[in-house]
């Protein structure tokens, strides 16, 4: 029983030290992740702007296989100077709405303020240490399917795993930590030494899948199943992992096989950007393709099958406006 | 008047050696260039076969910004081999068709049978001299606006100009007695030494815009106009040029400038892969860019954007079939 001791220990020293969370953007999956973390006891505040009166009036709900849930009474907030200081800030937004992010997260930065970033891509939190260069900042690369289907109304489909490393591994202890209240809250957790490698790992299926699916207006099947497509996506992989490398990231050498293999196995699936792109939002092509580009090309290389992506993505977006 | 004299001379050589022409495929383009041919007295024998009862019975007729005309009794055959022994064969059809282009031509190729070319893409000369080493063979570059409306019915939008070369330059005398013919019928005619290179200079053109047009689903000036796409036609132009020089074609320096420049001051224009797309017809796909990708790749070179639209090309191609 050791280990049960052990972890009780990490629970109250972490109980004693830091114990409330900020969700900065309720929808798919700040919406659930903070949803998991309030119904096993934390002191949860959301940020919510569209949705604010609903949540006010009948609190969040959460649909999943794993169990649905109603919290009929959240510590909801229109604005983020309205939430009183809180310890661990989660960055749920969509990366699209980051031009106001620094804005949005001032006035809850204080001297000890952990800022943990959920968002897909790269180089969002280098970006918010840049703003914040005193605080701790972390990454999670999450695997979830989930949508908002209402206001306060969360739909958590499958997986729901997290993915947690730290810009700065002297963080790690504060890693293993908030690790630990996601495991307490029944989200499953792995915490990784490399946040820069599970970023690219996980862009190594992102690049080429929202991408391609918006271009080729398809699902993952049709695109795994048509042979001129499936050759798109490893000659995208290729230059991902040429990309990663050049940025000083070594993937797996059959990263590309089992990314492959992992998505043949998929039941037909639209990436989030399909779905964005179907329902009239902006895409995140900033974060997912621009900045990756720009790191690849600051190396020296690039990755020309995916600029080639990102302009027709650009396109799209722009035809989108006219 | 010298120069009356020996066109003069010039076209009695010629009429006393050849006279008869064969157009295989009386479409946007056989239909326009033969049907000159034929009314400036020619001797043009028309294949066509969905057309044929039409044209058998109401002649052909071409609407025409240099003048409307309709020739009320044309030769026509259903079948090649029906054809009477012919000086010229004038290869017409789309590309797309040449799976079956050897079986048509058999019949009608004898000893000194004259075989010009006059599709879009590259290889198609390469492919008749393989079937048909003791002929000459010539390919024409052709800029031409042209399609057609009805059985029968051509409607001649603009330009209708032909770039004349030969696949062996000692048919140099051959090529220059036949563009003299393409002159004298009112069809504008320049001749080259080097047809690789033209061919190559016209797909400069045809690879990025039909491509992007049909995968972008759009026409050359909102292509021009969004920076995007015209970044991707430039990255698809320098490949071009890239693949070229590996095979041995140096086109001009400012052959991209020119081009960009040359398109900007076109009014909106679809391609005619994107007109083959939108009403449901086969794309022409192998010739204009599996046997460019191929030639390139054979001489070291894989041209990446240029390989990739193909891919995407070939997915929309699989789409619609299924």
């Amino acid at each position: 029983m050791k280990w049960i001791r052990k972890i009780y220990q990490y629970v109250n020293y972490w109980r004693s030290k830091m114990k409330s969370y900020a969700i900065i953007g309720t929808g798919a999956v700040g919406g659930y992740f903070g949803g998991k973390l309030a119904q096993h006891g934390h002191d949860v505040r959301f940020l919510a702007r569209s949705d604010y009166n609903q949540i006010l009036e009948q609190g969040l709900k959460v649909d999943s296989p794993k169990g649905d849930f109603h919290l009929k009474k959240v510590k909801v907030f229109r604005n983020s100077a309205d939430i009183p200081e809180t310890d661990i800030l989660l960055v749920t937004l969509k990366t699209t709405e980051n031009k106001g992010l620094k804005e949005i997260l001032t006035p809850l930065v204080h001297e000890n303020t952990v800022i943990v970033n959920l968002q897909n891509g790269l180089g969002m939190e280098e970006e918010i240490k840049s703003w914040f260069p005193g605080n701790p900042v972390l990454g999670c690369i999450c695997y979830i399917g989930s949508r908002k289907v209402g206001p306060g109304h969360i739909e958590h489909q499958d997986a729901g795993h997290i993915n947690m490393g730290c810009l700065d591994n002297t963080h790690a202890a504060l890693r293993d930590k908030i690790a630990l209240d996601f495991v307490e809250s029944d989200i499953s957790v792995t915490v990784t030494e490399d946040l820069k490698k599970a970023r690219w790992k996980k862009l190594l299926w992102n690049i080429p899948y929202n991408g391609l699916s918006v271009v080729l207006n398809t699902d993952t099947e049709v695109i795994m199943k048509t042979p001129s497509s499936r050759r798109i996506i490893r000659m995208l992989m290729e230059d991902v992992v040429f990309g990663a490398k050049a940025c000083g990231v070594e993937l797996e050498s059959d990263a590309i096989d089992k990314m492959m293999a992992f998505t043949d196995k998929l039941v037909a699936y639209e990436p989030s950007m399909k779905l964005d792109y179907k329902y009239g939002r902006p895409m995140e092509l900033e974060y997912m393709y621009e900045k990756p580009l720009e790191a690849a090309r600051a190396a020296g290389i690039e990755m020309v099958s995916v600029w080639m992506l990102y302009q027709q993505l650009l396109f799209i977006e722009a035809s989108k406006k006219t």
